[in-house]
């Protein structure tokens, strides 16, 4: 094949902007290489942000609302691919295919469903006829679907991108990411799709942030730089208890979110501190500190064991957590060597989009993009539609 | 090309069931034919249609429950296509590929759009990935989206089916719905796509089916046979009065629908029936004759002038009204046939979903669905995205 340039757009829970990166994508037989020519995020407007809140909040008028924001965030979408072939100097017609993920706006995991008796489902949104029609560019999109048809989670599909962006002849790699949950991506030396796992370690920034939030009343969002954690200390024993959360000791495969580790767990945190007397930094330091354990722990009870491990690269807010790291050093076997995205050549802030632009590629080839023992799909399937 | 196996899925705003066709399409470089090899209506499970109405009426959870029904009515479409196959015994390896219009949510067309200040939009669920993962046949779906992204209204679609399975060398054709609304498309003696003119005439049987619903309290949802109509009759008068709508003179391309001549409308013309003692009996026999008048006056204001018309081709429910059928075989001058689309070889029962088989055919192989002529959009697009 030769090379093709191909646009991947993503938006995420958060609702900030949309991630749009320009990708050059070289295949041979054996490997698929992905250089990123151009980067943006184009922020939402701030009333259609507002719109896709107030659908969140799934009031009654929510589907005439779904209706419109699909065609509304379709054309936002297409806003970020013009503004990203303008600061490109790039044609549309140089570009072969889009691969948008839309704006996931409900989502519900086949356990979730079984025990709330309710139809597994995903609901992606940013109608792709737009997109096509805005930019003159066939559009994939809705790519979680057909994971879920499969029986998968509709997610992880970033493991995809990880496998082809990551893995290495001869090093052993972990990709880490710390988003609001840990996420890992085992990639053995000179691995094919079908030995790599991936699975959710545990909270990544999600306990901190909600710590941060909560004690400052929503004044910060997140410990910055680790302020608050290095100017306490690890309270041991509760961090032993919390490490005793049966999750921790579940075997891989496996998710966890929100449910497991949001506000909620926050708050019965902070009454647990109150109630022992450890103080706010210290808790925020404990925080820290459990978040890098359950890493490791998950390291030494499902990885290690499977594969030998050189590298672990970071990737997400936690990467920036300079204690959280220095934790994470300390805790690994000296000759690991731990590194970030833009150690390897990645642009960690693109490589969401990275990632979707190359699922749109492999669509356009026909080349399953779900990695089934990162979903728990339960084959091998094509991700998304063409338009 | 060679012969092709389509199937083709369509379910209504009656939300009654799924109709299932499974078509034989054989193209040539100038015509295209399909030949209907089996037909079904599924119905819909009776709790999960009542899920559909819940949605319809966009109260609180309805984006939770639009998440749920594209995968639950995907599930019910897959079903209808196994069915299908079974009834024809037909192995799916030899089906090309699926069009499935899907079941429509929500549609704002652009015309609303601009007077109540929202977005023009339309939604049509039943997940393209779970029909194909459960049927193991590629599947088109979304047709109306990319109409809509370059302006049109989404709608009428069947305009492309109408062309080439009616269209003749020698005949002028008008072909004339009759379902709630009253729609025709004129296709001229070897006529090319871009020739085709389509508009809604007026009311069908919705004014009809209104006033009796009204008048039995629920108990009758239609004239059947035309009983009331047969044993009343027209006053004059006031049919001249209902034909002074400015729609009937507002010159084509132009749709109308519930909002011009639903249940207010009704409600309306029966007070004004009661103002001049005019009888319920004489009430639905002017309302049958206001639709075949308004039929009559838009051919002779907009369609005759425009082209040679050998027939007439009726379809919908409204073909089954004897009394309808015969004042506008007296209406209509002598040396035009009034046909029925049985006589011309198409089953309309199935007809809907012969045209999504023959766009899910036509997306197959790029050839543009739309008709600009007929949806207002501004050029011809493909219709429709491949899963």
């Amino acid at each position: 094949m030769n090379d093709e340039l191909i646009i991947g757009l993503m938006s995420g829970t958060s609702v900030d902007g949309i991630d749009a990166a320009l990708v050059e994508i070289r295949a041979t037989n054996n490997s698929v290489e992905a250089e990123l020519k151009a980067f943006l995020v184009h922020p939402y407007p701030p009333a259609l942000r507002q719109r896709i809140f107030n659908l969140f909040e799934d009031q009654a008028g929510a589907l005439r609302l779904t209706c419109e924001l699909n065609f509304e965030i379709g054309r936002e979408f297409a806003h970020a691919v013009l503004a990203l072939l303008k600061q490109a100097s790039i044609s549309s017609a140089n570009v072969r295919v889009i691969g948008s993920h839309g704006q996931t706006v409900y989502h519900i995991p086949p356990l979730m469903a079984a025990s709330e008796q309710h139809t597994a489902s995903t609901l992606q949104i940013g109608e792709a006829s737009i997109i096509a029609q805005m930019t003159g560019i066939p559009t994939v999109s809705d790519f979680r679907t057909a994971d879920m048809a499969a029986g998968g989670n509709g997610a992880p599909l970033i493991t995809f991108a990880d496998y082809h962006l990551l893995r290495d002849k001869t090093k052993g790699r972990v990709v880490q990411n710390i988003g609001g949950i840990g996420n890992c991506t085992l990639l053995p030396a000179n691995c094919a799709l079908a030995d790599v796992l991936a699975f959710d370690t545990g909270p990544g920034n999600m306990v901190i942030d909600g710590l941060v939030v909560r004690m400052t009343d929503g004044r910060e969002a997140c410990d910055r730089d680790a302020h608050i954690a290095t100017s306490g200390a690890v309270d041991q024993r509760l961090l032993k208890d919390l490490l005793a959360h049966p999750y921790f000791s579940a075997p891989p495969p496996k998710t966890t979110g929100r449910e497991l580790f949001g506000l909620a767990y926050v708050d019965q945190l902070r009454a647990q501190a109150k109630e022992r007397r450890i103080s706010d930094a210290d808790l925020v330091t404990t925080a820290t500190a459990l978040t890098a354990e359950s890493i490791l722990h998950a390291y030494r009870d499902f990885v290690f064991s499977r594969m030998r491990v050189d590298e672990v690269i970071l990737g997400g807010g936690g990467a920036q957590n300079p204690f959280l790291v220095e934790l994470l050093r300390r805790g690994l076997p000296e000759q690991i060597q731990l590194l970030t995205h833009e150690d390897v050549g990645i642009n960690s802030d693109a490589k969401e989009a990275i990632g979707f632009a190359l699922l749109g590629w492999a669509r356009l080839h026909d080349i399953p993009g779900n990695v089934p023992s990162a979903t728990g799909a339960s084959h091998q399937v094509l991700l998304g539609k063409i338009y």
